[in-house]
């Protein structure tokens, strides 16, 4: 079984996957891993993945058979697995719990061929609504605290297949990107009494220079201290904390400006691979006045040296405000 | 001017280096980067670097000529820049300041085919010195907090020229790796009243499973909560804070653990491309009970999704306890 171990100096927690335990000469494969040749994503090859967790198709057609527009399955290689208990312990000075945990699949399209950003907007909106669907569910199991919602796209950016997909991954933690953002604008909040997110929104609206587009109900920006080139987020303009409290009737603009987004990013950078990470509230807060939901897109663009994962210190050669001029003048 | 800013919600500090500005068609040359060919770190080559800073070199010999065994020059294209103030201020919700800083190279050896691991004991040695010695001199400008010390070697590790070097950038500012740790580390001591790296190295010569070696003043360990397969920390046994005031008889010792090590993963991962940073306190407390300086090695085997750095949340597939064992067992 999986491990979650935390660091003891600086609290980060880390999957160990004792199964799939690699070893040297496990490696040099993996960089020649091939691409192409049989999908199990594509339709007719259904019983290829582990059963369905949630579809859409037509409502007279069975599960686990062809005919879907998105499907969620297992992740046949889970990083976590979803039976057992969290059997927390010490270890000397260590702390460490079971890999408990949920990791799923959202196959986006049934086309091998398409991408997120190809999608039409009702297609986008199916994924958007899944990532909500899936995270409420699993909500319900009491063991968890949180869901990675993300994606890699492009084997350079970490997709191991190519047909488009997204990921959810359940942790019986929370991230420590996300517990830093929780901190620092909890820290905020009871300062000013005001949403962080919400004061750089406001001037973010009100220098339009880091800008790149917006609509009725969210905007998408290069945030003032990227980490890498052509970074994005899209944010709602109003205050939600949490993504799947949020308003039904902001799945149809999130998906048009996030779809908007992908299309510029893949004309501007030549279809460069990219990530991009859902951050939301943990479950135990999901309702609160201080934080902020928020789509984090990054582009691959340069090579990261591990000094920078090191020292989290990035060194990023294109000023924000340059890339937003670039994406909001793209015509698409 | 390159800028510093700060991420106004988790308070991780950026360089953004305005005058590299890149473009979009920037990126896709960047791929293309070519190896091989002229090499300015090569003897006969010391007109095309910028002017020595520091040498090892026999004291009949001018500097900026042949004969060198290490050379310091400033980074050609350096993310930071020497000359200026720092004027800080604040932009509304957002604070910087100017990209002021020194950048530099230490070309390790004038063999253009040596590696780190590779260098004879001696050669090492040098090298270790003038990381202490560079540190030593940037400490007494005033404007500087932190020198972080790193290698990327190896293309894929970040390394853009060939011929065996490693960095030193000094920063007005703390990275947020190291404040972090330092964050930690200062908890444990308040609370426990010991170092914390103290204590892990205790349990770790205890339980001897993530011991990689050892000798009179020095371990190699495999940390129990690792980012990446085969991340290794070289610590000193006893307690010192920083690492440019620590006794010169620890240098040899260091070289040696140092080098074997090097040595190990070349074998053991089949000369991977690695990166490693130093991590010691930061000039304004660089005496202190709490932290504890260290060497951290990440060789570059995985490729660490985007997901990765917009989570903080890593999956290893390998345990520290096998890689350990591996390099342990690896004869040299």
């Amino acid at each position: 079984m999986s491990e979650l171990r935390k660091d003891p100096i600086i609290g980060r927690w880390v999957i160990i996957s004792t199964e799939r335990g690699k070893r040297p000469m496990d490696f040099s494969m993996e960089k020649e891993r091939k691409r192409g040749g049989f999908c199990p994503f594509c339709p007719g090859n259904e019983d290829k993945t582990p059963p369905e967790i949630f579809a859409v198709r037509e409502k007279n057609l069975s599960p686990n058979s062809e005919g879907w527009e998105l499907r969620v399955v297992a992740n046949k290689f889970p990083a976590l697995k979803i039976e057992g208990k969290l059997d927390k312990q010490g270890v000397g000075v260590y702390d460490m719990m079971s890999g408990v945990g949920a990791h799923e699949v959202i196959i986006e399209s049934p086309n091998h061929d398409d991408t997120l950003s190809t999608l039409s907007i009702p297609r986008f909106m199916n994924v958007l609504r899944t990532y909500r669907e899936r995270i409420v569910d699993l909500k319900k199991d009491k063991r968890f605290r949180y869901a990675l919602v993300f994606k890699n796209h492009g084997a350079q950016a970490g997709a191991s297949l190519e047909h488009t997909h997204s990921q959810l991954i359940a942790l019986p933690i929370v991230p420590k990107r996300v517990a830093e953002e929780l901190k620092g604008s909890k820290e905020h909040y009871h300062y000013k009494e005001r949403c962080i997110y919400c004061d750089i929104i406001r001037q973010e609206i009100r220098d339009q220079v880091r800008v790149i587009s917006e609509n009725s109900h969210f905007i998408a920006i290069a945030p003032f201290a990227p980490k890498f080139p052509f970074e994005t987020w899209i944010l709602p303009k109003a205050h939600y904390s949490s993504f799947e409290n949020t308003s039904n009737n902001l799945n149809e603009p999130l998906a048009r400006i996030f779809s908007e987004l992908l299309k510029k990013l893949d004309k501007v950078l030549n279809f460069s691979p990219y990530n991009f990470i859902l951050h939301t509230s943990p479950f135990k807060e999901s309702d609160n006045e201080f934080y902020h939901w928020h789509f984090e897109v990054m582009p691959k663009l340069t090579r990261v040296a591990g000094f920078e994962w090191g020292s989290g210190f990035y060194i990023n050669p294109t000023p924000p405000e340059e890339s937003a001029k670039f994406l909001r003048e793209t015509v698409i």
